[in-house]
This record gives C-alpha cells, structure tokens and sequence, in this order.
C-alpha cells in the first residue's frame, strides 16, 4: 500500500510493468532452457577484450572519464561513432547531429518529451517491441497499430492511418524486427520518409539488429532516404557489444538534438563516460567488425537449427524466416492459447514469450516469440522438441 | 529550425537547459579559473583504482555485467550498497527499498513520472539546485518557494505553502545544500518527516553531499525520523567516488521502487552494470572510507581559504560558512548585479553562477554561488582576488 495521502500519477496508474521483464524473474530456476528473452549470447560478450579497454581508458584519461561529462557526450567516443557512421551509413551525419544514449529506448522516452503531449497518437507496427510501447504509454500516447506483413508495414494501411489519425512519431523496427524477425521491404523505405515530409510527423527508426545479418544484403535505412530532417535514426551497441553498458546513439537534425538533450539532463545528465569510453576504444581498434563477423556464424546457426525444428511442428503452424537479428515469430493454428499453454512450458522447462504482448491491440492469441541467441543448439533442439510435443497435444 | 510540421510538446517548449550547463560550455577557453561547476576536485577521483575495478569485475562477473541486468539493480551491488546503508544510516533498509539510479537527479525524474501530474505543486527550498527545478519544470510542475535561512527551510513557513498549496512532493537538499553549503538542523528534520506525515505529500531528501563533512557531527538524515513512509533519500556516490559513472541510488517504500522501476524500464532500462560493478568493488574492498578520509582534509583547506578571501570582501557582502560540501553562498549588498558582473569576471578569468538561477521566483540578482572544490588554493587566491578588485569597483 502507498503512503497515506500518496497516490499515483495519470500517467502511471495503469502501468504495470513490462511482461517480459515480469517472465524473466521466473526464469532464475536452474535448467531452465529460455526462449524469452532479447539476450544476445554470453558467447558473444567481449568481457576480456572490455576489461583491458576500461582499464586502459581510465589509465589514459581517467580523469575525465570519472567526472561530469557533457550531456552530448563522451568526446573520443562522439569521434569514433561519427567514423562508424559515416563508413557504415549512407545518410549525412556530423557530430551535432549526435546524441549518445543510455540504450536506445532512452530515445523513444527522450522524443516522446520533447514532441508529444498527452493524447497524442504514434503509429506503431504490429506486433512491435513491447518495451518501447511501454514507453510510448507512460507518455500517454494513443498507439495505433499499422498493419505488416513479412516485408514490414504496408503503405497503404501506413497512409490511410496517417490521414485519419495525424500522428506525431511513427515507431518502426526497419531490420530483422522485434518480435517478428521480419525486414521493411527496400521498395517500402522510401516511401516512408516521403510520407513523414509530406504529413509532418517524425519517423523513430529503431534499427539495434542491423548488424546481425546472417543471410542477404544491407538494405539502406530510411534515413538515407530522409531529405527533410523527419527520421531520428536510433542505434544501439547492445546487441553486438554489450547491452548491460547501455550505450546506444540518435542521429537527427540538430535542433531534435539539442531538445532531447535538454530532457537528457532531467533525467541522468549523461550516460556514463566509462561505458561511452569502452565503445569507444572498441570502434577505435576496428573491434567491431571482426566480432560480428565472428559471432555470425553461430547466431546463424542457431537461427537455422530452431527453422529447422519448427519445419517439423504440426501442420498449420507458420513462422517467420529472418535474415538476421535474435528472434523467429510463431503462429499456431486459430484457437490455440500461447499464454495458456506458457504455464504448461515452463513446467516441462521451457519459456517464451507469448505474442498478444506485443499487440498494442492485444489479442492474437495464437502467437508466440522464440528468442534463438540466448540457447545452445543443443538447448534448441531439447527446448523445441518440448514445445512442439506440447503444442502438438493441444492442437489435437 | 525544426522540420515542416514538427513542434516542441507543451512540457518542453520553454524549456532552454540549464544555465550552468550553457556556462560549463563557454568555460572551455584555457586558463580560466572556475568557481562555477560543482566538479569534484580532480585529484580525489580515484581513476587508477577505478581503472583496477572494472577489468577485475570484468574478468570475474563480465558475462553477466555485459548482459542485460535487472532494472532493480546489479545484485553485487545492490549487496554491498545494503551493507554501507545499515553501517551508515540510522534508518531501516532491506533490498526492496532500493533503486540504484543513474544520478540521483533520475530519482527526481522518477517520482515525478510516477506521482504527479502536470500542475502539481513541490516545494523546494529558495535557493534550491537548478539542475533539478529544470527536472521539476519539465513535469510542469509549480515551483512554490519555501523561505530557508542558513538552518535551512523554516518550519512555519513550510507549514503554511504546505497548507495553502497542497503539494505532492517536498524537494530538500539537508546537507551543504546546493547553492548555499548550509545544512538543514537537526531539531527541524523530525517535524519535517511528520509533516509528510500529516499532510500526505513525499519528502525527496537529496543528500549527495552528506560524507564531505570538514567540520562538525553528521547529523540524522530525515527518512531516520520516518515511520510512515513518506521520505525517500537519494544518495549518489558522484561526489565521493565519481560523477561521471553516474551511480546513485533511492530508498523507499517498496511500492515506491515497484513504481519507479516500470518508469525506469521506459527510460534507461537500468544503470550500467559496469559502472555498478566498479562502485561495488570500491565498497567491498573497503575503499570508500579511507577515500574519504583522504580527499577531506584537502577540500577543507579549500573551503577555508575561500572564505579566509571572502573576509577580506568589501563590506556589507556577506556568505554562508559551510561545514562541508562543495558550495559557498554569497550575497553582495542590494543594487549589485551578479548577472551583469559574470561577464566581465570571464574576461577577467575568473568564472562563478550568478544566484538568480537558483531561485525558483527569480530576482536576488545580488547573489552568487561559488565553487571551491575544483580549484586549486592558488587558483583560489588568484581567482578570489580578481572577483574582489572587480566587486569593490562596482559597489564605488
């Protein structure tokens, strides 16, 4: 019970929490083979080559990594991440174009600030990542679900959604999507940005997954396509570094920036120099590149050894197939209950995540999110035997 | 100017950043003697024990600090956090009332996203930190000052705003309060605690300055006089260990934290492990107090210097006398202009913050706020004598 007198805000009363963070608390128990979580895999952590690089940052110029930084950010790192932009990325960034952030979620919270008031609308793919509407919700914005299909939203239904309900920010995971695994066509890109012009709404492109490509070629962002300043481009470190860092960055017009900035200091002033620095002595040794290119083999691996368990699922069950990034979308036959049957997996020792949570209109019943980085093969193979024996006696 | 169609939301429109942000900027020009930030010194952050923390929590624990951590905290951390509260702190503590928080400015952001709603009303002292009113504002809240002398808010006063006002939240600095350096007395803190009490508001006690004590007892935190659960103390280990790591943390009611914790998944997910790791390794390896015993004696001859200065002023100026802290206070006689000084004082090399940023109601244009801890006693000697030939030749 709160304190006598206390109660909530608006915005918070019916807020309660992250499904997923709420299924990772049950998933503490020891053998547990998990299919939840957006975990990239232990594997895939550099935590001996991050040990020398925090001490070697903090040898070299610890005094400025442990005091007040700038708001804008850590400035060796501002330096390596514009190299990284401008040679992995086709649209034109300069350094006031630059927001470091404490994961790029803090970019959804920081716009949602600066240009959204109560009871204004985001358009959302659906499914999308359900963290994020979290987020959107906190800030009490309507979300409108905008049809997808395997190629991304559908321009059509973006458009009509558009002039029936002027929306502010439209919300999109353009590459290898959370929950779904799916990447916006190239076709639809363009579009998109022209729409955002045309209409007057900000594009949030979420795009953490980019670069965890284990099959087909880089499609270009929708910022490279932005000629008017309407996408901030998000990105993120934590799914080819370290998510436990939180170090992720925006990219947009200077004047987008230097607003979030402002939110940025209400709220943790900066991100942390010594995580910013750790990237930064990441990108500056040309890391990077070598270990995606090391850690690929075994996502795909993966990706390929769950594929091929769900091609032996019953009939009438279909999923997506990625190119890349940590998760496959599941969808059973009509009448099947994903959140029923979750009870029953864990028990037999086995958790993913049903899918109406990722519905900002709910239902969808019969939808499931498997996560395939965080497992061994061997994991896939068990774990996914136990779903598809479960499932398979529900379906009868 | 922003893109076609695109506008500030109502919350952020008249929001510019903080002032002493914006003057932090200018400060870079070499040679300047700042008494503006509210820096720890730079010899008494311990970069080279920092630099041997992380790679050893690195090495040790670096799969999990690399990987997504829980919102509630880094459990290292969260360990080692317990045992200095229980060792430090009258009150009672256990690992639910805890929030690590990434600066304990995010405390602010936090309780504000989950208990008030736009048009509230907090309390804060006048002065009071501006870094956190802008946090206030941004929450569009009203600001209503509460009169403070240098034993901090006067109880009568607070009695009355709470009666006419009806607040949501007190906002406190109890300890060598910024802007002033005076510390809230000992016989007011327990009627605070049973005014929240009373009243039905919470009291967010900030008190990151409370272990810089050069002179005189610490004195019992007002959360100690708490039994209803109205308080919640933020602490922060920027002024002691590190700001630029951004490690702070809350403590309250569990259902307090339950709340803050939804609304801190919706901004930064949580702290970085890394940061709380080194944090962590700092408390358990017992470096905490030696630190503090060792970086104290220096910040005294600072503060006492300073002041040695400030004695030699023209007359009629008067300053706080802190015990500890960062912060002196100085009013200057009515009619002097410490906004229109600052200017020439820069070009003179000598930096400070006029005192109007710290008043909620604005005016008190003949105060000013000074830093001592970031300066060295020769820089202090220098510094303090250009502002006093410059402020004598204004009160002619």
């Amino acid at each position: 019970m709160l304190p006598s007198g206390v109660s909530y805000s608006e915005r918070m009363r019916d807020i309660s929490g992250s499904a997923i963070r709420a299924i990772f608390k049950v998933l503490g128990r020891p053998g547990i083979i998990s299919f939840a979580g957006g975990n990239p895999s232990g594997d895939a952590l550099p935590h001996e080559a991050c040990a020398e690089l925090s001490r070697e940052a903090l040898l070299r110029d610890g005094k400025r990594i442990l005091q007040y930084g700038a708001t804008e950010g850590y400035p060796p790192f501002l330096e390596s991440l514009l190299s990284y932009l401008k040679e992995s990325y086709r649209f034109p960034v300069e350094k006031p174009n630059l927001l470091p952030l404490s994961g790029s979620t803090q970019g959804v919270d920081l716009l949602c600030k600066a240009f959204t008031d109560p009871g204004d609308t985001v358009l959302v793919e659906s499914p999308t990542f359900l963290g994020n509407m979290q987020t959107l919700r906190i800030y009490q914005q309507k979300l409108v679900p905008v049809e997808s299909d395997e190629h991304g939203v559908m321009l059509d239904a973006l458009e009509n959604a558009v002039k029936r309900t002027h929306p502010k920010l439209l919300y999109i995971i353009p590459t290898f999507q959370n929950p779904t695994g799916c990447t916006l066509a190239a076709e639809r890109r363009e579009p998109i940005a022209k729409m955002a012009e045309k209409y007057g709404f900000l594009v949030m492109e979420d795009d953490p997954y980019r670069d965890l490509r284990y099959a087909g070629e880089p499609l270009p962002s929708i910022k490279s396509y932005d000629s008017s300043d309407h996408v901030v481009y998000m990105g993120s470190f934590s799914k080819i570094i370290s998510p436990g860092m939180r170090v992720g960055y925006m990219v947009a017009h200077e004047e987008i920036i230097a607003k979030c900035a402002i939110g940025k200091q209400g709220s943790d002033l900066h991100t942390a120099n010594l995580t910013q620095a750790v990237v930064d002595g990441y990108l500056r040794k040309g890391l990077l590149k070598p270990h995606i290119q090391e850690i690929i083999p075994a996502y795909r691996d993966k990706l390929n050894a769950m594929l091929a368990e769900l091609s032996t699922f019953p009939e009438g069950v279909t999923y997506t197939r990625p190119e890349g990034g940590l998760f496959i979308f599941v969808t059973m036959p009509e009448g099947f209950n994903a959140g029923a049957a979750f009870k029953e997996a864990v028990e037999r020792g086995v958790a993913y995540v049903p899918g109406t949570s990722f519905y900002p209109e709910g239902g969808h019943e019969n939808t499931l999110r498997l996560n395939f980085s965080n497992s061994t093969l061997e994991q896939i193979h068990d774990g996914m035997g136990i779903l598809r024996d479960l499932f398979a006696s529900k379906l009868k």
